[in-house]
């Protein structure tokens, strides 16, 4: 087996190109870092490319069949790595598909959501919640970020995740009957509770500090809030849509 | 006004000792960092002992009178900060102080809530659902964490937080006619839907990988569960903790 001992390795690279949107759009390809995340994506089925393990933790690696496998040092591995703590393992895999889009069920619209760990629980959420899948309008963090992969805890081989203009998506949804709930923060929308989304409908959540853009709103067939009966003056937006799917589901 | 313009000052050395919670604990103070948490703690009435700005900054500062104020250069501020891009402004508060613990009304309690962005999040929302307060246990987050000060967005402010063991509050609770409902991902415990809290209640959340301690479940009125449609092994402890604060406000 191959053993990378430098970090100006043409494979440290390849590597860091793809922590970054633009090298994975153009090679198709996305890090997975750790043993869970790995282990989860042999599980699926998904396609790795190349897989690099420290050495000492090389017995570890099973079902790696036919997988090209290299050896490197910590400061390779470190070299790699986007986490403080690297943990031995991480490898190069192709980014999955999905079947082509069928608006049908119930889904999640998300509008410029930012931050990563928002983006992955929402899916998490999704999943368990037996939504069909989520869409990720423009302005979201990367499907392929680290930090979505973490939180999504292997929720994108569950349902499928799709990166579209909601401008598009919405009139469509809604000409093939299907019914969108907006969020917003103002008590004159109407009380989640109060609403009981029958058949296909799609929840629309939005950016962290700005909620959903008006001209999508205005789209709408509802729109909806959460009252608080504290001082808080907003929820955070992955826990607002934990609550919505939930209650609705 | 003082000037700052040396990494080695001895109050670079002070603020990075209260990023760990030794010295935290040792002084009573904490990091607050960025104008967001700075302008709610002043607003809040919290006792800020110094603040360290920018230069060219500095004209933002409102309503500090009587509050030491040092410039600092962009390396100074980099040398105190805990931020990948700092913000232009930190200070050094003092911790703040709730009235002694009276536990009636509806609590949430944390046993070994490690992520300090999930410890944060479920005070948020503890406080926009109207709960009473919040109880940490041994082995969560520390409150003066500051992933945990971003994540509460002012929260501490509105409801009050404590650290107190756990296996001492879930018996006192009980014998003043508290009810304890515990989380466990088991499909035997009850169904969170027809559960309906009344009086004085509290939610017991666990810790992120293994849930809450035996020895606490075992102390509990009743134990309930979420259950999942989707493929998802689990929820965020967050998003559960959001779920039951929501449905049994």
């Amino acid at each position: 087996m191959e053993i990378i001992t430098s970090t100006k390795n043409q494979w440290v690279k390849t590597v860091k190109t793809l922590y970054k949107r633009k090298g994975r759009k153009e090679s198709g390809c996305f890090i997975l870092e750790g043993w869970h995340l790995l282990e989860e994506a042999l599980k699926a089925g998904a396609k790795i490319e190349q897989i690099f393990v420290l050495e000492s933790q090389q017995e570890r690696l099973q079902e790696v069949e036919g997988i090209p496998v290299y050896c490197v040092t910590e400061s390779v591995l470190k070299a790699m790595s986007s986490a403080e703590k690297p943990q031995g393992v991480l490898a190069i895999a192709k980014q999955w598909e999905y079947p082509e889009l069928t608006l049908e069920g119930a889904w999640v619209f998300l509008d410029r959501v930012q931050d990563p760990g928002n983006v992955g629980t929402i899916i998490r959420t999704a999943d368990a919640a037996g939504y069909q899948g989520v869409i990720l309008g423009e302005g979201c963090a990367d499907l392929y970020n680290d930090k979505v992969l973490r939180s999504m805890q292997g929720s994108q081989y569950h349902i499928p995740v799709y990166e579209k203009s909601l401008t598009e998506i919405i009139p469509q949804f809604k000409a093939q009957g299907g019914k969108v709930y907006g969020t917003k923060l103002d008590k004159n929308a109407q009380d989640y509770r109060e609403v009981h989304p029958q058949g296909d409908y799609a929840i629309l959540m939005g950016n962290e500090g700005k909620g959903v853009a008006k001209e999508l709103l205005d789209q709408t067939n509802q729109n909806v809030f959460i009252p608080m009966r504290g001082q808080a003056e907003s929820l955070n937006v992955a826990i607002a849509t934990a609550i919505l799917l939930f209650a609705w589901q």
